[in-house]
């Protein structure tokens, strides 16, 4: 987290930005996922969401998670499927999703490209959990969630 | 503002939303501006801050304000002219601009294309302020900040 005032302007090339660094998605390793990173493109104490921009790359996909803080996602590039909940979801640039409340989800990649997606959330949150074997079943009892957590 | 629960699923098509209104850029008439349109893509109880989407119509511009509190800007689409402070920079596509608080800032479009952009800001926050004529000579004693007022 950049603990310097920050540079009202930085500019983008290449799904970078100046002066933001490309974190590991998740600071542990406890949680499953594949190819994802992390840049912190807003954090600023006096305000009280962050913007991340999250890329997963060909075949990779987020932490399949829930927590009480909510989601607000824009996908800035490429294409995915998208969990929340009980639904299903192809997504495309620029789609909105949107995570309530102790809501399953995942992001799936589709297609040959890399998928970038921004997140705004809360800067103060509870922590995610991971699903249990009984929330597993559970979810798998719906054909089209079974189908999408199914794929590789 | 949309009182109803939010859909987790909100398509993007040629700068709109689903479910999203297309709304004017300020409510009162009282301060200055020009082709602006507003909207607002994430509103909910649960997240402390709101996501907009501003676009600019070629030729126009948003108002010369501050406030106390900070905007966290994305350029989505376009070109623009950004006054922050005492620095005016071009932005593009994907850009990112941070307005500290009680800062002067205006965004300018620049070519034949409308400039559009996310902009980030706390839920609960105070009116903008807009500048006295002794604030607008001081503006002017920086020659790259008159030259950009001076622009039409």
């Amino acid at each position: 987290m950049p603990d310097s005032p920050i540079d009202p302007f930085r500019a983008f090339m290449d799904y970078r930005w100046d002066g933001v660094s490309l974190l590991p998605y998740k600071e542990d390793g406890a949680a499953p996922f594949k190819s994802v990173t992390r840049q912190v493109l807003f954090h600023d104490p006096d305000l009280k969401c962050e913007l991340r921009y999250f890329e997963v790359a060909p075949g990779g996909h987020s932490t399949l998670e829930r927590h009480e803080h909510v989601h607000g996602v824009m996908i800035l590039r490429g294409a995915a499927e998208v969990l929340v909940g009980t639904e299903v979801r192809a997504v495309k640039t620029f789609d909105l999703v949107h995570i309530p409340p102790l809501t399953w989800h995942q992001f799936r990649t589709t297609g040959r490209e890399p998928m970038g997606f921004l997140c705004m959330v809360n800067a103060e949150r509870d922590r995610p959990q991971l699903p249990s074997e009984a929330d597993l079943a559970e979810m798998r009892s719906h054909p089209a969630v079974a189908v999408f957590l199914a794929a590789k």
